[in-house]
């Protein structure tokens, strides 16, 4: 590829040294754990994933009985739906780019301005929001209770509660779910465990990645996801990638401050989830982390720090989860209809 | 159930004597065959159904990339979406209800009017349509060659090509994955094999069943499927069930004894895809059953012979496949957008 050409040419840095970079990778990052075990100091069970992946999967948790949890967070494709915001019931188009589910349990809060404080908060907003899947928590629960498997999946995922179909226990068990999705044993989590996993490259780009200062934002876990940041710190991008009606987090608290603030975007699996941003209009990953170093650091990043950035960017693909699909129980007489 | 209890009281039939019944039942029926070894005499490969899950999953064969053939043919609910009709691109409603994948690959032809002679030809359809996935074979092939693992995966599924990655094995490989989606060992099919695991009055709907002459137009192992009957025999049903603007395979053989013909409904699973008929006006399987009997035998059925059948249609709900979603290469810069 043309940039892999010039940059054979380009007087490249000396490659840095693996254990040192290791050191200092391992006072920034941490690995992806392969389990949860609680969430909120609640152990999470066996039978609340399960339920939990019932509902994700369920397209009846939609108005129209079309879109599920899974069509804008698909498994299949990096958990995340992969247009530029996502399409919801009468084809309307919502107003920012659908969130990757892998991993999310590693965030500090959900949605690209935290307006969920975890995972449970924000399975309720698509249910209902009427450019998503424009459901009503009434109708949610007429749905569920219609179906005796259902009932009985609740039943054996809550087994304390009187009476446990309801809304808020269908947030906890796709919550539940959810925390199964992670994608552990990245070849940058085995660098991080000791291993030469990193190419010379890849490991120039994580030492660009921490010099240049992205680290600031996209540190832990998840390498983002923890904090609120102005997009266009230094310089504001283009109204194509940071469109002047979205104040981001603005809307949750606002205050001055927060206009045009966002969560740091995760980037666990980010060469799976373009578009980029969370007005999903670059699809290029090297414009967008050339974008970030204009915008956020004042770099003007060279193509072979692009490059190299990008290359180390890929090495975050972890193991994929794999996930069966459910077999659902039948729609009864008493399920509302579709509409 | 108040159908249950007027049951109860009604003036019912002896128990059919099930060895009695069996036999004739042998005669009629098949058993859900576990697997099919091959198609139009080519064996069906390992590679094949691989690469037609992924083709199967993949929402990228739409224009939009949003609609998968899982959106109409959900795994999770009895291979139908169990709406009226389906929803396709920019949110328009197909003509017809969307017939089940499970077990399709039993049925003499495909669609409704039998216009696809076999499960290859009607991947072509939706794929294609504008009210349903709006693509063209240009496109798929340009989105399936965009992606190196799709390239090797489709030269795994057909080895012995030079340049396997097009439409036509698009659809053979749909075609190999669909022939895995059979639901074997139904409760009527161990009845087939010597159980005894129908009840009395599931026995006495497939008396009825046989008796009443439904075997007429369902029989075979998909007890339907097989050939074109006009809907409305003896009595034509109201406009909202048989509208008069689908004149059924009349549009495909232009021949006018075909109006308002269609392929008998295959009722393997029937119990899991409400919404019935082609237009898919009618929820309640008794309901749907009652029409039948008047529409095409002439028959005012009971209550307690629609309750006694519509048991006995339940019995034919097999083993659901278990599909594991797949993990689906990532779009590359060559990849088409959505549009």
């Amino acid at each position: 590829m043309a940039t892999s050409a010039s940059l054979a040419q380009a007087p490249t840095a000396a490659a840095p040294d693996a254990a040192e970079l290791r050191g200092v990778a391992q006072a920034l990052f941490a690995p992806v754990p392969t389990a949860v075990a609680e969430v909120r100091g609640e152990a999470i069970t066996a039978e609340q994933v399960e339920l939990g992946k019932w509902l994700f999967f369920d397209p009846r948790l939609s108005r129209s009985h079309v879109i599920s949890c899974n069509t804008c967070h698909n498994v299949a494709t990096g958990g995340a739906d992969n247009v530029p915001t996502s399409i919801g019931h009468g084809w309307q188009k919502g107003p920012r780019n659908s969130p990757t589910v892998l991993n999310a349990v590693f965030n500090i809060a959900q949605f690209w301005d935290g307006r969920a404080a975890d995972l449970k908060e924000q399975a309720k907003g698509p249910v209902q929001a009427s450019v998503e899947m424009n459901n009503t928590p009434d109708r949610v629960e007429a749905t569920l209770r219609s179906m005796p498997a259902y009932v009985a999946a609740f039943g054996r995922a809550f087994p304390r509660e009187r009476d446990p179909v309801n809304f808020e226990n269908m947030a906890r068990a796709l919550e539940a779910f959810e925390t199964t999705l992670t994608t552990p044993d990245s070849r940058f989590d085995r660098f991080l465990a000791g291993a030469d996993s990193l190419d010379a490259e890849e490991l120039r780009g994580l030492s660009l990645f921490v010099e240049k200062g992205c680290i600031a934002c996209h540190a832990g876990v998840n390498l983002g996801g923890q904090a609120y940041y102005p997009f266009g710190v230094v310089e504001r991008p283009g109204a194509d990638v940071l469109p002047p009606g979205d104040k981001g987090r603005f809307a949750v608290t606002q205050t001055a401050s927060d206009e045009y603030v966002f969560r740091a975007a995760p980037l666990r699996n980010v060469a799976l989830t373009a578009p980029y941003f969370h007005s999903g209009q670059v699809w290029d990953l090297r414009q967008a982390v050339a974008i970030m170093g204009s915008a956020q650091l004042g770099h003007e990043l060279n193509a072979a720090e692009v490059e190299s950035i990008t290359r180390f960017l890929h090495t975050l693909t972890g193991n994929q989860p794999r996930v069966a699909n459910p077999v659902l129980p039948a729609s009864t007489a008493a399920t509302p209809r579709p509409e």
